[in-house]
């Protein structure tokens, strides 16, 4: 008999999570979002059912994934019903103990950036897992390995390590792009010009330590270049401020000057 | 009979610069460096004479290649005897007037990231292409779309902006790297646990513009994880700063409320 689940969200977690899931045959019998819009959007996509109230949701299902925005998931937590199965969150940096009002919980944290539009390799994901008992620890465990290759048990304290590092190694490098994006396409400039750097950036990052990948004027203690290109940045702008900032950081790393 | 080229510097972009000119059919006939090791280190690679003093350098060349650090340009013209050929340098951040003492000069800036050990297919590189008079303007195009797919021409300031976006796409982005492995590694985490959202990240910046494909607590605002993860890096600390200010700068970025 194949393992029922409810998805509480519909956005882009819940959205990849709950296709790889089906994917491994489990059985999603319900979505919710507070807006039955985004849970009429997924839901059909895995034959669940969509809802927008928590007080529908049914009791019996093995497991309940809450996967709403870190903000949301406390008000998801006192409006839920007591539930049978094991109630985990997805999120980085929410201690598993939060939800401890359900006997059975745990987090199972897909450690990966998604779009809802674009489609993506799961079985590649790293999924990082804890339960609170050895029951919820094990069906935790299963649920991942069957939908990643790469899983592996993380306490809170590590899990929020690995958060923040991928808020600088994904979003922040993200918002660089963005930012360089937006200086080139005011001189009409087509940031395709960047892609062979960018491909090449990355492609070093992963074959050697980033550390000693870093190339650049900071690197070099270049300040000519540096206070040129600050000059042609407008002072007060976070353009310029970010140059600044960085610049100072790169130069300190490299010279172990580090705090 | 083959173009002669001297060139002038023995890094990183010097000695990418020479294999692709050697294998394009040039004759590579000096390498200097103030350092006569690093010459003797990439000379016989293109089976060039290395020297280590400008007095030196063979006045009837057609190309001189300056790929120096920007902060050793100026002694570098200033010692250099008048040279019958073309004077270029590679830099991105220096005007091409640099070179006036020259009659026939320019600039060819590769556009790419470059380090020593680590081949690369240069034909892939944007090569950037400037020349003060037709003359060098053709040599310097000629000899650009010899090693490159990719030549366009650039003025002074078209580069400078050009070098500055790649400072923040690959510098930079280099750095946030580099901080992401600092923190892991104190934790006893690897950095390749980061590679697919790495991956992920770069691919999605490439197929999607930047601004669009940013996810993270910045964007959606969520002041409690921002300020959960800002606890966790000491203030003060560069990690600290660096996710203050970028922090803000994704959240005015997707609010258009940016300076």
């Amino acid at each position: 008999m194949k393992q029922k689940i409810v998805m509480i969200g519909a956005g882009n977690v819940a959205t990849h999570l709950c296709i790889a899931l089906k994917n491994a045959g489990y059985d999603i019998i319900q979505v919710f979002s507070r807006d039955i819009s985004n849970a009429e959007c997924l839901a059909p996509l895995v034959d669940a059912v969509a809802i927008d109230t928590l007080s529908e949701i049914e009791t019996q299902a093995d497991l309940y994934i809450i996967s709403v925005s870190d903000s949301a998931i406390q008000d998801v937590i006192y409006e839920m019903p007591d539930v049978h199965g094991v109630v985990v969150h997805t999120a980085g940096s929410i201690e598993m103990e939060t939800l401890a009002k359900f006997p059975l919980h745990g987090v199972l944290y897909p450690f990966q950036t998604f779009t809802r539009e674009k489609e993506l390799e799961f079985s590649q994901v790293p999924v990082l897992v804890e339960g609170n008992v050895s029951l919820s620890r094990k069906l935790v465990w299963d649920v991942a390995n069957a939908i990643s290759d790469n899983v592996q048990k993380a306490n809170g304290s590590k899990r929020k390590i690995l958060h923040i590092s991928a808020v600088f190694a994904c979003n922040f490098v993200n918002h660089l792009y963005a930012l360089a994006d937006d200086l080139l396409e005011k001189e009409g400039l087509e940031f395709s010009m960047l892609e062979p750097l960018i491909r090449e950036t990355t492609q070093k990052a992963l074959s050697m330590k980033p550390v000693h990948a870093q190339t650049g004027p900071a690197t070099r203690g270049d300040r000519e270049v540096m206070n040129n290109h600050m000059e042609a940045l407008n002072s007060g702008t976070f353009h310029h401020d970010i140059y600044a900032l960085l610049s100072e950081s790169i130069f300190k790393f490299a010279k172990n000057e580090y705090s």
